[in-house]
C-alpha cells in the first residue's frame, strides 16, 4: 500500500477519501484538515488567546498539538472529576503532555475545588453522572475562559463526536438542540467564544495522529459513560460508515450547508433577553441561581470560588 | 408474561409500548393501528376502491387482510418480477391468501407483459436492478390505479420501511426526498392518491400478525436486494431501538409533526407544471418521453400494452 500523495508507503488507509498516506502525508493532513475547519468556519484568528479544554483522551492532545503547530497561544485547562481510576491517569497524560511541548496547563480539581466529584455531585443534584460531568464542565470551561482572558475555548469534538450528537438530535426532531450544534458558537450574552477545530477529522484520525506523533493519551472509554446513548448513535453510525465510506461527513456537512439554517428558522430565535447573571458566580442563567452554583450547594460546596486560570 | 390487556397468556412483547399482549389482543392492537393511521392522516374515506400493491410479503398480505377486515373494498395486484427462485413462490402466497379470503388478484407479468424481466430491465436500461424494480412497480401500480378506476392505491410500507428511508435521506439531507416522504400523497397530476397504512406497525409486528392469523408470506429477502443500503439504514436503527425500544417511531412521528413542515418549505414547491403526459403511455413526465416507457424501449418491449385491472 503506496502514499497516495508520494507514493513512500503508507501507514493509514482513509476509506471516505479513497486514499492511503504515509506518516508524513497524514500528519500534514491531519494540520490541513484543522486549518481548514478554522478558515470555513472563521473559528480564530492568528493573534487569538486560546484555552483548549484538556481530558487527557486522544481528540484533546491532539487538538492542542495540532493548535501549537499552527502557531496559536494555547493554554491547556483540566479538570480533575474524581473518576475513581481514571482521573488520575487522564490527568497523568496531559500533565506529561504540556511538559513535553513546554505548554501550560491549568488544573482544576472538582473535589479539592468545589468539594464534589462526578459521583457525589451527580447524586446530591438527582442527574446522571454525564449530566453533572458536562454541566460543570460547560460551567468551568466558560468561567475559566471569560475570567482568563482567552478569546475562545478549544474543545476536542471530533467528526464522529458531531455526527452521533447530530444523529440523536435528529432522532428526537429537537430543533433548538439542532439549531445550536455549529462548530462555532460566537461570544454572545456572557458565554465565551467555542470552537471545535477536529469537525474535520474522524476518531480514528484522531486516534492515528496521537500514535504517529508519540502523544501518550488515555485510551480507556470514561466507565460512568459505558452504555451511553451517545455510544449507540456512534456504533449505528459505524455500521453505515463501513458500508458507505463517507456518509459520516456528508451527514454533518450537508447538514450545516443545507438544513442549518431551516432548523434554525423553525425553532425560532433563543430567549436569550431573559438571561441574566448568576448572583453567585456571574454566569448567565434563566434561573435565580444557575445550574452549576444549584450543583455545588446540593453538594454541600462553595460555588464563588474563582478559577486559577489567566491567559497570562 | 401475562397480556397487558387481559391478562391471558401474552404471545408477543412490544418493548416500545412497554406492553405484552395475547393473540386476540394482539391482532386488534393492528387492526386499531391501521385504523388510527387512516383516520389519523385522512387516508381513506369508507367507500373507497382500494388497489393493494401485493408481494407476497408479510406487509402486504397483512395490510390487504386487515383492509379487508375493516371493511373496505380492497382488490390486490402483483407483479411478476421474474427473479428466478424468488417471483414463483411469492406468486403463489399472494394466490393462496386471496382464495383464501375470496379476494381479487390481478397479475401483471413483467417479461409476458413488457417483454423484460427485472434483471434484463435493469441492464437495458443501465440500472441497478433495485431501481428497475422499484420504476416498474411505481408505473404499473399507478396506471392499475387509474385506468382501473381506484381510489386509492395502498402499500405495505411499515414503521421499519419509512423510518429507514427517513434515515437514509437525512444522511444526505435530501429535503426534497424528505418533503415528498409522507404516509399519504394525494392525487394529483395524473398520479392516484397513496397511502401506506402501516406506517403505526413495526416489522416484526405485521410478521407477528401473519403467523398468527396463518398467513403464509414470503420469508425471504429478496436476493437482488442483499446488501443494498436501505438494508443497511434498517439494521443501524434497529441496533439504536434495541437500547431505545421506541427510538423509531418517535423519529418517524416527530418526523411528520416537527420537521417535515419546515423541511418542504426549505425544498421549494415541486415543478409540478412542468409535468405533461407521456406520449406513449399517459403518465406524467418530465421528459420527452416517460422513464418507464423507456425502460421498456430499451429492453425491447411494448410500452403501449394496458394492464387488465378494473375496480369492478
Amino acid at each position: 500500500m503506496k502514499c497516495r500523495a508520494c507514493r513512500a508507503g503508507a501507514v493509514i488507509e482513509l476509506p471516505r477519501h479513497n486514499s492511503a498516506l504515509c506518516r508524513d502525508c497524514f500528519l500534514a493532513y491531519c494540520r490541513n484538515q484543522v486549518s481548514r475547519a478554522i478558515d470555513e468556519h472563521e473559528m480564530l484568528r492568528p493573534a487569538d488567546r486560546v484555552l483548549v479544554a484538556v481530558s487527557g483522551g486522544k481528540d484533546s492532545l491532539a487538538l492542542w498539538d495540532l493548535l501549537l503547530d499552527l502557531g496559536y497561544h494555547v493554554d491547556g485547562l483540566y479538570i480533575g472529576l474524581g473518576i475513581s481510576g481514571y482521573s488520575e491517569p487522564s490527568a497523568g497524560y496531559a500533565r506529561a503532555f504540556a511538559q513535553s511541548r513546554q505548554a501550560r496547563l491549568v488544573e482544576v480539581d472538582l473535589k479539592g475545588h468545589y468539594g464534589f466529584d462526578v459521583r457525589s455531585g451527580a447524586a446530591a443534584d438527582h442527574r446522571v453522572p454525564c449530566s453533572a460531568c458536562g454541566l460543570s464542565k460547560r460551567h468551568i470551561f466558560d468561567r475559566a475562559a471569560l475570567e482568563g482572558g482567552y478569546d475562545a475555548v478549544a474543545t476536542g469534538h471530533n467528526l464522529d463526536d458531531e455526527a452521533a450528537v447530530l444523529l440523536g438530535n435528529v432522532l428526537r426532531w429537537d430543533l433548538e438542540y439542532m439549531a445550536r450544534q455549529r462548530p462555532v458558537l460566537p461570544a454572545t450574552d456572557g458565554f465565551p467564544k467555542k470552537v471545535k477545530p477536529l469537525v474535520r477529522l474522524a476518531e480514528r484520525e484522531t486516534a492515528a495522529y496521537c500514535v504517529l506523533r508519540g502523544i501518550d493519551y488515555q485510551v480507556d472509554e470514561c466507565p460512568m459513560a459505558a452504555g451511553n446513548r451517545h455510544l449507540g448513535y456512534k456504533e449505528a453510525l459505524g455500521l453505515i460508515e463501513e458500508r458507505s465510506p463517507g456518509t459520516k461527513a456528508a451527514f454533518y456537512a450537508q447538514f450545516l450547508e443545507r438544513a442549518a439554517g431551516p432548523v434554525a428558522a423553525a425553532a425560532g430565535t433563543n430567549a436569550s433577553t431573559s438571561l441574566h447573571p448568576c448572583p453567585s458566580c456571574g454566569a448567565p442563567t434563566t434561573s435565580q441561581l444557575c445550574a452549576f452554583c444549584r450543583l455545588v450547594e446540593r453538594a454541600g460546596g462553595d460555588p464563588k470560588k474563582r478559577i486559577p486560570v489567566s491567559a497570562g
